[in-house]
């Protein structure tokens, strides 16, 4: 018979779950007591903190493979590092389950996890247990950017070009379970433009955009045609599907030109797409309403 | 009809929840960018992370004021960082909730999260919402302590004298929900007791301290009649009813000889008790079993 979490209880679970956890020299106190202890960031950098939670039956099914679970928790946490350019550090695990749930799915879950967070260069240092009627795991994390260069999502004006990286739409099919956090693609874009605001699509370019042009204060005209359609897909997909994980960002105008050149020697293999640009009106919006509702 | 979080979506239901947050000058950008962002510790600190979650029918019921569901979710968390000796700083909040639940309910169960962060300097910097089949708080927090002055759990020895500050059991009746984490006490004990080992009892005497003797790899002898019991309480429910959220700690024995005199000077009302000590042999375990266990 298969094994529950309800059988082991929580102790062995996470003994289970934490044995064999990599660490870096950054991590004084890993899983284990309290709080875990870490290495503060140097004084030049910024401390960036960010959580974000995926719930069965909302961001991935009960057919889902466990360990495609856990890489999506990881993965969405370390894409909004990207957004800021900057590079995570630590994360903590929450794991709610129902006590029927098998012990092989839950490590199968914490594979996934680790996969993508050592491929990322983060220390898992902690988390929690507690029962619950569905599955969910919340991956809170730490990270860092130079004082001077991480990059926020309201500091662009009128006149600057947006742009986005790879293909948009479809991503149920696939891509929501396999994506790429871009985080040396943020890291080089702020070091060879002047980026003035950016985010990761989450929730859909039609959801997305308007909030990054409401927090910059301005409008946006972006031409459809343009958008960059993951193969297969329509203008309105791409603009409402959601869970691309790619970067939306605004560029000054002039140094947008010659950027779409470097970015293809940089990244022969992902694409980069001028889509529209910020205009001075805060209500032209021209771009099909669509994104992803929470509670709808 | 009452507004339920369905009526009004997600991106007015998180502009009602951050409005007038109450942010310090460690905070550069709070809500509403892909991270928060905070200035980084001192050098000669160290970073503390942890996470932490309530759930609906396991920490809290239906019937539960929302106030102090918010309360305990920020209680809980703050309290791990005393268990270090620490001092919390910036909180993460994500909630999970069916999209029938009143707006309302959310809104207190977030007023109960400010006024325990404000009373303990706490900044909510952040958070996430989805939604989910029941109600779920996770709040997720950094916190620091001097290099040197943070407690493991880890570093008794047999011999190690054994201490609780106030009552063990029945906690379900009132103080899981009005429980003050003993945050200036651990700064206190650190400062005058060489305090080898410490943790905050959250799953109950009889599950904690064979935790915190198993790390240190010691055994430990109580004497069940010495247990300070909440009025009204027998040893059994002392040692295994659980959210206490008082202090456990283990002293060296020679820092432990005034310990309580100095405590009884410095925190009148608040009870110390010496409990018994830490011995050599794992095996010892003078305690009737009993703690709480999440997954049975």
């Amino acid at each position: 018979m298969m094994q529950t979490l309800a059988d082991i209880g929580e102790d062995a679970l996470i003994r289970r779950l934490v044995a064999g956890l990599k660490l870096d020299a950054s991590v004084i106190a890993g899983p284990g007591d309290d709080c875990a202890v870490v290495l503060p960031p140097k004084q030049s950098e910024r401390l960036l903190l960010k959580t974000d939670t995926v719930v069965e039956g909302v961001h991935f099914t009960t057919s889902t493979t466990p360990r495609l679970i856990g890489r999506k928790a990881m993965a969405r946490v370390i894409s909004d590092f990207a957004a800021m350019a900057a590079t995570p550090h630590h994360a903590l695990i929450t794991l709610i389950a129902p006590p029927r749930t098998p012990v092989k799915r839950v490590l199968g879950i914490y594979g996934g996890l680790r996969a993508m967070a050592e491929e990322y260069g983060v220390n898992i240092v902690g988390g929690e247990t507690s029962r619950g009627d569905q599955l969910i795991i919340t991956v809170s994390m730490t990270g860092t950017a130079p004082a001077k260069d991480w990059v926020a999502r309201n500091h662009a004006k009128a006149g600057d070009c947006l742009f986005v990286t790879g293909q948009l739409g479809g991503s149920i099919k696939r891509k929501h379970l396999h994506f790429h956090p871009r985080v040396q693609e943020a890291q080089w874009l702020v070091k060879h433009a002047r980026i003035t605001a950016m985010m990761d699509l989450s929730d859909g370019l039609g959801k997305d955009l308007p909030r990054l042009a409401a927090s910059c204060g301005v409008g946006f005209h972006i031409k459809p045609e343009d958008l960059p359609l993951t193969r297969g897909c329509s203008i309105q997909q791409a603009v409402g599907d959601g869970e691309d994980y790619e970067l939306l960002f605004a560029v000054s105008a002039k140094y947008s030109i010659g950027l779409l050149s470097d970015w293809s020697q940089a990244f022969p293999k992902l694409k980069l797409t001028r889509i529209g640009k910020l205009v001075a009106d805060p209500q032209t919006r021209g771009i099909p309403s669509g994104g992803w509702e929470h509670f709808r």
